[in-house]
């Protein structure tokens, strides 16, 4: 296989965003081209979940290369969940490293804030088996607090260290000017003051409104390319080292221990392997907080930290901008946003930029291999990926 | 690039399905994996369009590959509307070729005859421009219709070359178990009867009811592995020789001159260039007659027939079974049905079938080049596959 470099980025603000999804998913496209200089592209593919469903467009894919003037090239639309992101990254992986495009747009999007919370946790929940799960009422925010509870109750995790994580990378998201989050908050206003329960108030308990990232919209875009094409670019070598994926029983009762993210494990390890790297050497990590359980169960799931001591390690600082390693120092899905199509986009965004070293106040210095852990559905399928800088 | 083998394929019967979504699309998994005798599958494609939409579902390839018990395998599901088939197909020829997956299950279905026709028209609706189509009425049949009457203007083109194709492609689908619809049509039935006007009314003038094609639920499937795993194997090697595919601007207004497909005709040169081989080698071709003017268009634009000759060679029974090019003997589309997701792959499903020399009563006689055309929107993303027989 031929090795395959980000040549260019580009991303949204994410919130509430009032062009269509097209331009939404076209927008930080062009933004990419720019970044790497390059105007020519051969492929594109768009990560989109729900433009049939909330937008009443299908064939975004081919909207989008029109758009953008990029005409006749190639384009699909990539659905995989909230890992569609992830997943549209590695279809540009594969046309690259197959000889087949030198130059390959991977952009993703999502407009769905114009729905309003009752309506989006029914579009999430297409996502849960329809006669296994959604017919009995099961959501995602259902399957997270169910898991909570659970992890709760094996290793100690208590609502207070559910509450760091969405200190940490909420107010980490005040030094990315993309991030939908612009709020200081505090473990004082949201779990110990008598107004917590009123700031604060139960989702789905054990999690609270707090522990559940916005609703957003958002594109984010990478440009891949060949190392013959890198060699003519000016920008810092970031190279695409590890694509690893795994998929579990979509019936999440049906796991032999549902407090297992095996999908984690298996796709964190094989991005790893490709990328010829250990846990111990990452640098930076964005992982998937829609729910800040789920940092928490990645960071062990990943190998980062061992089965049950997540938790110790937030404690710590561990994960903090400044510890041994930061996770979500962009804000995470938690204070950036999570338009779920462009997700596992910004995610490698942000990585991306963390090791060009560009990342400004939120830098982690010297980084230099980064990791990308993208959550599809309730773990039935993950998408990782290893980043690595060259030179 | 590695070269890519079809090693199994299956196909469901085409029509109305009484089975969820995800088993219409692992059903024929199960036979093309059983075709080939392969049980172990790396990676799985899913092409749907409508899932989110029409039934509440997203992360289909996560509940396939699941169905199927193939986790933890990776999966993706690939939407490009109605050419979602092929895009799937292409996808796995990376898979393959990029050196990444040796077993590729290809596999593709959608559930849409439980929607009304009115509702079915609509669905298919979100392919057109949001704002500068949809928002004015404009709908895939009547798109069809305003193309047919500028072809009919410019190149002689009548009803009744319209209601042959149909006649043609609906009697050929009677040697094909899978296809949808199963009953004799005639041109003194459909056109030339004093009955023929409430036989076979105006759906969008020129088009009338028997030139449109059925609406259908479906699946088909193709596996798709290395050359090292197919020298294994005892079927007949049928490799996927040429994978080619073009866009157009999304707004067919837009277009210098709107009787031209230029997306087929960038994706059929492409595919035949990688495949080595001119129109004139073909043998046998599947293309995409959503509405019968779209097969002597493509017909042309393929470069099977010069442009406004199409008709001309229906008429003489080139592209009759036992003609110089047998188009749509498995009854295309307007025969087979038109399960969007599934298409492309029931084309593919098709062109294996005949390259094996498989076919039965509606072989192509010593076929060993095919061609398939799946066409996406109003033909603004285009896959062209051709196949070649080994040996």
């Amino acid at each position: 296989m031929r090795e395959v470099y980000v040549a260019g980025v580009g991303i949204t603000t994410f919130g509430r965003l009032e062009y269509p999804l097209a331009e939404i998913a076209a927008y930080p496209a062009m933004m990419a081209m720019k970044d790497a200089g390059i105007a020519d592209v051969e492929q594109v593919y768009v990560a989109n979940m729900g433009g049939g469903r909330l937008s009443h467009q299908t064939g975004l894919a081919s909207a989008v290369v029109d758009t953008l003037s990029l005409t006749p090239a190639g384009a699909e639309t990539i659905e995989n969940g909230p890992a569609s992101g992830a997943s549209a990254i590695k279809q540009g992986f594969l046309a690259v490293a197959s000889g087949m495009y030198d130059v390959v747009l991977v952009t993703g999007a999502e407009r769905m804030r114009e729905v309003n919370n009752l309506d989006a946790t029914d579009f999430i929940a297409t996502l849960t088996h329809p006669s296994a799960e959604y017919i009995y009422g099961v959501t995602l925010p259902a399957h997270a607090a169910m898991f909570t509870r659970l992890y709760m109750e094996r290793f100690g995790v208590t609502e207070r260290h559910l509450a760091m994580v969405a200190v940490k990378n909420q107010n980490q998201a005040l030094a990315n000017e993309f991030a939908h989050l612009q709020q200081t908050i505090t473990l004082e206003g949201i779990l110990d003051s008598p107004e917590a329960m009123t700031n604060n108030p139960y989702v789905a308990e054990p999690l609270r409104f707090f522990d559940c990232c916005p609703v957003s919209d958002g594109g984010a875009c990478l440009l891949l390319v060949s190392g013959d094409v890198m060699d003519r670019l000016e920008r810092p070598r970031v190279r695409l080292a590890g694509v690893g994926q795994g998929t579990d029983s979509h019936v999440v009762a049906e796991r032999p221990d549902p407090t297992e993210l095996a999908a984690v494990r298996i796709a964190a390890e094989r991005s790893m392997q490709m990328a010829e790297c250990e846990p111990e050497d990452v640098d930076v990590a964005e992982l998937h907080d829609a729910f800040t359980i789920l940092e928490i169960a990645q960071s062990e799931e990943a190998g980062f930290f061992a089965r049950g001591e997540g938790h110790l390690a937030l404690e710590k600082g561990e994960t903090a901008l400044g510890g041994s390693l930061p996770i979500n120092v962009s804000g995470g899905l938690k204070g950036r946003g999570h338009p779920v199509g462009a997700t596992g986009i910004a995610q490698a965004h942000e990585i991306v930029t963390q090791l060009r070293h560009e990342a400004g106040r939120r830098q982690v210095e010297g980084a230099a291999i980064g990791f990308t852990c993208n959550f599809g559905g309730f773990g039935n399928n993950v998408v990782c990926l290893t980043f690595r800088r060259e030179g």
